[in-house]
């Protein structure tokens, strides 16, 4: 069993570039499946190797714009990537929230690097509280490992959806009690989990996990109630990754198709199978009554990170407004419209997450969280409105962006040129720039970046009902009654004959 | 070149059955591509069958269901495909409608003969209306050439949409005249065209096309304004398959991860190069003046077509209540709530849909046509309301839809047990059943069968903004404003001291 | 005690005209109250006669268009008023609509007849089913009732929604058994009932009412669970009438500052104190099964009823379309695409509407009741499309709207020329025309009209709730749920290797 | 004519209450109309009067709490009202937000300051532009007359829009040249001006106004390119106080039927006849070229003074709550959420509000602005959402809102206990406070306040088409398009044998 200094030897120098955190993925021994098939080496793998790209792209803006992309960790007293950064003030809330929406735009996928700096931010300030009350040490042991992760320049990933089985039911009343992730084995060098993670972000891409509870526990929950972190290639560790729409596009040919051929997102499952944790890396160990805390915590943090949605909404309002100017009809007073209503929503869901980072307040470990009412109210305008952005893209581009032939089919020495006469737009446009901005509307709105751009803008940090389920906590009703009733004139004497 | 009747030797023996109608299109001489590939048998295709196979479902739907699939034609006096007849009352359209919400239901994806119906409907009045007026016998033409094809019990599809080029410009205009289908020669037998069509559905499973103009056509506009019915395997034609979201999963191995393996739309580009049409199935032959008529008449048969949707309505209402009842919530309220809201939008448009065709009126030569108001409101209702029925069926479904593992790895002996583990559902459910539903879900919001419910939702039988332009023509607003000049006393001489 | 023909005897010649009815209305000794004082005269009241004279306009209409608003009633074998006939099939209701619509667009009002129409229509099917299970006479009853008032040309009302008190609670089990409206007393002559009924529509201005329960009744709710008919003078009634937005702009002056000074609605609180109803004219005494029955069948008419609200929506389109012509704006594409959008909501609820009644089917007692689910649908439309109408009319209309001085600055002599320089529109408009147009859009948007046009669209026949719990039972989500497991292959053994 | 220190004689002693500020209104001889009648005293008048106390709860914040209402001013060095203030940082604009949603929650209404105030930041900025560039001494000019008012503490209005006559014409090309305020003689000691202003917000209760041109003007339009402070009780102005929506309900008898006795809005007709304005309050004459900067700066701070709105929203959340409450219902799932809906959206306007502020930026006079975008952003946010929001609240509270018995009739001795009998609500509550809240309720979205929650929010600041005007001016679409190029691999060789 390796002791501590081993865990980090293969990041004794750190990772400076992109080109760096690409070499870093290889050669590692991980059980990767996609598609039934195990997966030697995923930097190498067509439809994995977009995801990976993807993420690389946070370095690659740490080295040309380090002022939004890096900063100086004052945990470790380095230089290092703004993901791994505890906030400590509005202005890093803001800033974390620019360099979101700038990678969305860059990448116009998810970058899967959101979850672990929020559960860095959620944690922080949760085993901070924990040592307060119950005069444990987490705290010191996360700064520590944070500390490493800085200096180190790797990517941690967060882990948090249990499969959850029967929704009715607590941890410990599951008939599978693996159906959430849970310590099997103590000793003393410190836990043994098993289980499973559902959904998780950039899995493959990562360099650590940090894995969490994934809602309020009780009691009889404590096993299922802990906080550890792991290396990625850790023994007894298996990742499935899901299949996206379109992703076999990747290996369909040329780039055309898939539309973004650079970047996409990527979802894993992750199953535990004895997997150990030494103690230094244990930063909640049964404390149930915190599970709820650290859940609030990391989704009011993770909310906001929604932000990056409006980067992805950058690039789908240009993909139409291109479509439409290679059509001719870019000032037509309809088209016109359509891109004002779609930056008026992308711009609406901007104003929320950045005001929910402005109005941050510090906790106790002096880490500042969002504002919880309007991150809440953020992400559940990204369940809502880019899905409208998209219905209007595709409005804007035409029925092309469903029927068009394949990049193959112009490829062809004998359709190839019918493509080109009978699809070319206004004059000066070439026929297959048309088509790549239409294979780019279609990939975020129906397809493979359309995962990210729709369906995890639904449920990603959770699902809207859970928003609105936040929102009704904090609307403080009883206030805004009294507010009313006075007004009213209610309970007055003096009006009203009463 | 063929005489009248060698054209149609293939279909001495009338289709009857499902298994007729796919054995008819085997061995046809057509030059169909897709991906860069000549498909030598698209019945054979396996990306192109369940296009097929939906269209089947019309058969099917007439042998098991007659009433509603089938009806005796009074023009050829026979009993065929209720897609071949020409409705000559309010009855006729809401049969119409209900079989093609039931083939909706059936298929869950676009079945790809309501063009070449409506195109049916359109040239039987606009033949009749032309030749009263210029003497032409285009009209008996016309009812010949039906008699046969219901007689055959074939599949006719309607070709309207031209690729356009600079649409700033009409076709004589053009830089390249190509750019919307074109009579290119004339002879004592007939003419001979060149051009193409785009998003020709159901191209490939037809058997004859009728080709249209796709707008209103100035004087200048001449060769380009004509209609003529022709075989789809006539010498001079090039089909190229479009490609859809996640079509290639109908080739990744089993069923599950295509959601619905049965069934699925086609959407093709047809070249035309000097392919000639034999005068007797000429319909309209320079009389450009015609050509807004028979858009306008096709688009108002076409735009209540789309209550087929409210069949994949109903489906997709299922499939999210069935995935809320494998997780156990599907009487939780916000569940339900939504579900509610689903039914009451697809209701909505049913509604729209239906009261167009109550409200039908007949044309001079006897065909009744739709409310064109109602159509037009319809047909934008369905340009709205699917993407919100989508959003919430994946909202309810939850985010395994975008992010579960490969019905391959279900397969693997290594990692199939632990997704039938991990996935399970509440008990009772079989996992692979809960993951068939997911994939179905995923199928209609984000996957092929999207490609029908959403984007072909806005665009098929024109752009939500050409529905505008017939609401606009067709509000009436100086009688609306009459009525309220009169109720604000507007003019009155007594009133205001005015 | 009256006898059955004294009751009649005021109505010994049939009602012809608005005269006639407005005539008839006089002298009648009813309590009354408005602001606190006793109405000796409704007539002459200038806050109710709008009221009046809205309903008169269903006279008015059956003189000048006998095909719409009247009817040969095959009850009493007569020509009479279409608010008093059962509805014999489809085209009834389709009729009925069309004329509902033409009165919205003639008073731009509620014209408070369809509540008392429904309730005949509900009434004539429940008395069938109740005399067939039980051996009563109520529908003999009933139809002799009703004869009479077919040959009368009366106005019946209809009065179903009880004061309810706790809403939790049945009536039988409220503090107060007069929350609901009871029968106190029963002799051989009749029954005497107590209570009072809220929100009563066009109370003052019918001549006989129907009561009838509001909601399921238990078997211990037996005297509540009543319907009888009883003249609107019959002693022991209180009537106070609602204030309305603007209700006094009737008395302020001149007629411009009311916007539409001719018509208006009117609802009313009913109090009941020991009401005598005789036997003959009562028609479910104690047989509370039947209670939701009637409920159901009254809503599902009325629902549809509010298909008037498309006839207010075309004179607010209207007053929009001139406000904008005024302002020099009418082709302005922003002004059009909203005038196109308001008309877009207008037909697509007047398409549900009209859906429902083609749609209508028969019951035991030969009556036909509109299409259930759509009646909701079409209503729920009603509870939504009304506020973004008006939303857009006052968009189009301008803050002069709610900024405007009174028609009594416009006739002093100082400023009243000021005014007239300074609002003045385009050349060729007179101002005070102008003014005209935007009082209109504020009656209906935000004055008293507004009362009928939003609030009354939300509550009237039920609450979007109540639509909602319609919704989810007529739905069917097991047919839709097996439809989603045929098409995704649940329970099939040869895929996924199940 | 009075010289400068005649013009503040009056406030000698600063106002320091609002007591001190109502007493301030007393005894002006202003030319005020109301409904055709001269206005002696507008604080006696009682439809006037709760305007007037609407703008003293203005100074009550200020007494109450000094940190949120109050400000040490740098230009007067002296504490005075936040309204008086010039913001010179994020923080001054995000406490003015702060300020204005207070004083909605206080009011319920329009308490009319905003004008003013936003006038003041716009001038700041725009005088010292117009002197940098051209030498004139207008902000010396503007500062001196702001550290005046901030030492009285007295309140100024801003009167910005021209009646415009035919839009399609500027200024110059009217028939009428009043139709724009214009100066028609120029002296050695002033400017005259005659034409007039519309809506003005506030105009009775000020006591200095700022003029300003409404739009964009041409040098043509020199004589209508000026800005100026003049009193409200200068020689030569005529006020009329427009009409509001139930406004005589205040003058019908007690404080109930009203909704809200204490406070409303407040918008006048300003007629000028040649007022004379000392040079030294002319804060731009003839430069025309800044009139344009001037209106987008007014606009982009006015627009996100609309968070007031959402204090309003604060109150119609709480008074449908409350009326829940009484009904017994508000823990019943669709009454939850649809106050968790009416929060949603308006914390959602409430964010893009306040991410404009912290956003703001620095202009060359020091002063700082509201992003422009976000502004944009918000404003439009509040031309939809309060509708909703309203609509929302209507469906809670019940029919009653709009049917309910007068005031009057509660104290009638014979129907008086049949309404407090028939309308009482669950055990415990009043029936006088219910009919309160549901006045309240009424108020604020169909009556006197629904003009300020509701029209108001559409037109003021411009109506929805000038911010749209504004989004697409910000949106950037060619950086957009550059994001989706590149991410499409536009014009890239290597890729798809382009």
């Amino acid at each position: 069993m390796p002791d501590s200094d081993a865990l980090w030897a293969d990041f004794a120098r750190p990772i400076a570039t992109a080109e760096d955190y690409i070499a870093s993925l290889r050669g590692r021994r991980m059980t990767v499946f996609f598609m039934g098939e195990r997966v030697a080496e995923p930097v190498e793998h067509p439809v994995i190797f977009p995801s990976i790209n993807a993420m690389a792209e946070t370095y690659r803006l740490a080295s040309e714009r380090p002022e939004l992309g890096g900063v100086r960790a004052p945990i470790a007293g380095v230089e290092t990537n703004r993901f791994l950064h505890v906030p400590t003030g509005p202005a890093d809330l803001v800033a974390k929230h620019e360099m979101q929406r700038e990678l969305g735009r860059r990448t116009g996928t998810c970058f899967q690097r959101c979850v672990g700096l929020d559960a860095i931010g959620a944690c922080h300030s949760v085993t901070f509280d924990i040592d307060a009350e119950n005069g444990t040490d987490y705290h010191k042991r996360f700064l520590a490992f944070l500390a490493k992760a800085q200096t180190a320049n790797i990517v941690i990933g967060g882990a948090m959806t249990d499969p959850k089985g029967d929704r009715s039911k607590p941890p410990h009343r599951q008939d599978d009690p693996d159906l959430f992730l849970r310590i099997v084995k103590r000793d003393a060098k410190g836990i043994y989990i098993s289980g499973a993670k559902m959904h998780q972000t950039g899995a493959v891409n990562s360099h650590w996990l940090i894995v969490m509870p994934t809602m309020r526990m009780t009691e009889a929950d404590k096993d299922w109630s802990f906080v550890g972190a792991l290396r990625v290639d850790a023994p007894g560790l298996t990742y499935i990754v899901g299949r996206q729409t379109n992703d076999t596009r990747a290996v369909d040919g040329g780039a055309l198709d898939a539309g973004n051929a650079q970047f996409a997102g990527q979802e894993a499952m992750i199953v535990f199978d004895n997997v150990f944790i030494p103690n230094e890396y244990v930063f909640m160990d049964g404390e149930w009554q915190y599970a709820a805390t650290l859940v609030e915590r990391f989704t009011t943090y993770h909310r906001s990170s929604y932000v990056c949605k409006t980067g992805l909404g950058d690039v789908l309002i240009g993909a139409a407004a291109e479509a439409a100017s290679h059509n001719g009809v870019e000032s037509v007073s309809h088209i016109k419209d359509k891109l004002v209503e779609m930056t008026h929503l992308n711009e609406t869901i901007y104003s929320s997450c950045m005001a929910g980072a402005y109005r941050s307040k510090p906790m106790a470990s002096g880490a500042y969280l969002n504002d919880e009412m309007l991150s809440n109210v953020a992400k559940h305008n990204v369940t809502r409105f880019p899905f409208e952005i998209a219905r209007l893209a595709q409005d804007i581009a035409g029925g092309l962006v469903v029927t068009m032939p394949s990049e193959k089919d112009l490829q062809n020495n004998e359709i190839g040129p019918l493509i080109r006469k009978f699809l070319q737009g206004r004059s000066g446009v070439e026929t297959v720039d048309r088509m790549r901005i239409l294979r780019l509307i279609e990939n975020m709105t129906i397809g493979r970046n359309a995962v990210g751009y729709l369906t995890e803008s639904l449920h990603g940090a959770g699902s809207p009902q859970a928003q609105r389920i936040q929102i009704a906590r904090g609307m403080d009703v009883e206030a805004k009654k009294a507010r009313a009733r006075k007004l009213a004139g209610v309970g007055e004497r003096r009006r009203s004959g009463g």
